[in-house]
């Protein structure tokens, strides 16, 4: 009999059985370490979201839109016109081409949503999707409901010797991931820069990764959602201007963390009219459209960044609040990995030692020693992370239990707090 | 190979088989009606959405709700507190049960992606899902990318002769929907009221239905988006309250249809813990969330609603809407169906006699006669509407071929000239 969050799910007819895929019913991470489970003053760098609000001319959009008529009714499948054109105005110059704002650009509902609907277009049963571990978690579900296997091929993480590794020192075994390539691989999912690591993917590797998909003809989902967020000049490459690649790779966007508005549900997909018709047909029928006032506002975000020098300001913040961070790592003198994009950072907790005796929550046992970790930290530091263990398939997840996520989408203040409480954890490490 | 629009795809890899079934790939109703090819001053009465906002003090919420930091940000899966607690203190009384907030009520983004979950979460491969014609379009696919069969069966339509029928006069032969149940019957869909007839169920066909569900083990879902548009004093009963059927069924509400509101995208799922349960897990993954500040604003909707008397003003004003638009058929002399809730009403062109040499497109050759009617209506006359035979399988598609459908959620003004330009059709009557 399946089960809810441990409870036998009696229903007068059972549950398809995709939803006994993907730990589709099992208790996630995000519910183990939610806020109400923690105690009340504990800092929450568990979730990826900010603790400030989008940038009021953006919102003005919004508000603005809910004004008109139009702007509170359904929207075009493919997006609203507007921000359609200010995707292909923004976006065109990277990918070395007009972006056509008919069949290259596709509106969804999140970035996530755009996800699904692309494996709703091109999975069958058995298809394989390779994805890089650790992976954002909602990969393995949209995979397995649509009928998907998950192939598995991890990032190596630095020797643990090394105190201030870089993103960068996380790497591909080539050799592993033509291992992983077989004729049932349908697509691999590059996320960069990436979510948990920081890892912003060198060009020669992304070269590697698009001759193999070349290779055996496999699509490709550049999830870019972070691409705004790239420090220490390093250079974001796309896949999709890779030669040959066009053709092959949709690539993911997300208003949401472009502009500090993950609520708002806006996301999008830039590929060949071959690959967007599809997953157009897909989103049509899953969601029909995104909401039309913050697509409106997501389209005025974008139109005014230039003259706003709203990126390159944004990117500013955001590498200061990450220096913020690490460098209430270093004073921990606690190993990590410098991230060189997106707003998430890997502290080494095997050092961290955890009381046996611990009253750790019944949701947590059986769990990986990561979610030990996380759960004591919180507890005792009262700063929230969340289990990196969770990002893997089994085989490799005890490479994710060395580590915890901190999400630095937060305001100085909060994180120079955060920092401050951390130092407490020199009193626990062996 | 694949098609999109009649192109045929050349992708790197082939389309998944689903995206070949539900008329995914084909080119859909919307798009050969839709404003653009049309002439420039066609009054829409095609697609179903207003052509007048959402009240003030609801979008006032949304506004709110963007001031704040919380409101910008991902809320829970399970849709933000303040609006499954007005959907609670709303909507308890009519369900007969208080309803509980943790797990008997649903947020999903619009009432579309929430059948969509419900179909994810509950089909396997091969399991039937009853639906009565005309069905609303979506279903179609939503089932079909599900791995579920769709198994329809007919409203039959009152005889022609009957000038003034209702939607009362669309009956359901219950011989023939028994025959239709089978053991591989997972769910039936009952739309009341119902998009495009306007049928509000009656309790004693709602019985037999429920009957029905019991004796074969299936789930229903109560697709009552319009559930406060039910004219005419006639009742609206749900499914959901009859005996022994809360815990089959799942009840779909809209905040785009209740509230004006079709571009926001917020819509709900009432439900016992054990369906409502799998549905969560289901749209956590497809969607995560759906926004926050429309959700905000949806429940501000709900919460003032009963002092501002809103949804009687609003059902008040819709049946002044309709009135305005059969007093328009009754003066044209044609045959309609006079309906009782939603705001569709469904026009019998039967005796519009289109000239053989008209120059229709190319996108509707091959389609019902209902395609043609509805397009020479457009050009002829100004007024657009929507082919019924869209809303049918193949074998009972000529039922659908007598009928136009006519959205009246337009105001009073753009009503009473799209009536005045419909007598312009008694030159054209057979
Ligand atoms: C790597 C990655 N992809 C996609 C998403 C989903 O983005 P959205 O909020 O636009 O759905 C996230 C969100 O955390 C992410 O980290
Ligand atoms: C019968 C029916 N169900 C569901 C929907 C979808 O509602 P929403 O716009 O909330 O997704 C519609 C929209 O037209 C409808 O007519």
């Amino acid at each position: 009999m399946a089960t809810i969050n441990g409870v036998p799910v009696k229903s007068p007819v059972p549950l398809s059985s995709r939803m006994q895929t993907g730990r589709a019913m099992a208790l996630d991470v995000w519910s183990v370490y939610n806020a109400a489970n923690l105690p009340a003053d504990c800092i929450n760098l568990g979730q990826g979201y900010m603790n400030f609000p989008p940038p009021q001319w953006v919102k003005d959009a919004a508000t603005e839109a809910l004004g008109t008529v139009a702007g509170n009714h359904y929207s075009h499948p493919k997006g609203r016109p507007r921000l359609r054109e200010a995707i292909r105005d923004y976006y065109s110059a990277s990918y070395g081409r007009t972006l056509n704002v008919d069949n290259e650009i596709l509106v969804t509902s999140g970035a996530n949503e755009g996800q699904y609907a692309m494996f709703t277009a091109f999975l069958d049963p058995g298809d394989e999707v390779i994805m890089f571990e650790p992976y954002f978690d909602q990969y393995l579900p949209s995979v397995t409901f649509n009928a998907g296997t998950p192939v598995f091929v991890p990032l190596h993480p630095p020797s643990s010797a090394n105190r201030r590794s870089t993103s960068d020192d996380w790497t591909i075994d080539f050799e592993e991931l033509r291992a992983a390539f077989s004729p049932k691989t349908k697509m691999i999912i590059v996320n960069t820069p990436h979510n948990p690591v920081g890892k912003v993917f060198r060009r020669d590797e992304l070269e590697k990764i698009a001759a193999l998909a070349k290779e055996f003809n496999t699509l490709v989902m550049a999830d870019e959602v972070y691409d705004c967020l790239v420090y220490d000049q390093k250079e974001h490459v796309r896949i999709a201007t890779l030669p040959g690649m066009w053709e092959r790779t949709v690539t993911v966007g997300s208003a949401g963390k472009s502009f500090a508005a993950t609520g708002w549900r806006v996301g999008w997909l830039v590929g060949p009219p071959t690959l967007i018709g599809p997953v157009l047909a897909a989103t049509t029928r899953i969601v029909y459209c995104s909401n039309s006032p913050l697509q409106e506002a997501a389209a005025a975000g974008l139109e005014q960044a230039p003259s706003r020098n709203f990126f390159p300001l944004q990117l500013q913040a955001y590498q200061e609040r990450r220096d913020i961070l690490l460098e209430g790592f270093d004073r921990l003198g606690m190993n990590y990995t410098h991230p060189e994009g997106s707003y998430f950072a890997l502290l080494d907790i095997s050092n961290v030692d955890i009381p046996d005796d611990y009253p750790f929550p019944q949701t947590i046992h059986g769990r990986g020693r990561d979610f030990k970790a996380c759960w004591f930290i919180a507890m005792e530091v009262g700063v929230s992370s969340i289990p990196v263990s969770e990002f893997y398939g089994e085989k490799n997840s005890h490479i994710g239990e060395k580590f915890a996520r901190f999400a630095f989408c937060k305001d100085t203040a909060q994180l120079k707090e955060a920092v401050e409480r951390l130092q407490k954890l020199k009193n626990y490490l062996k």
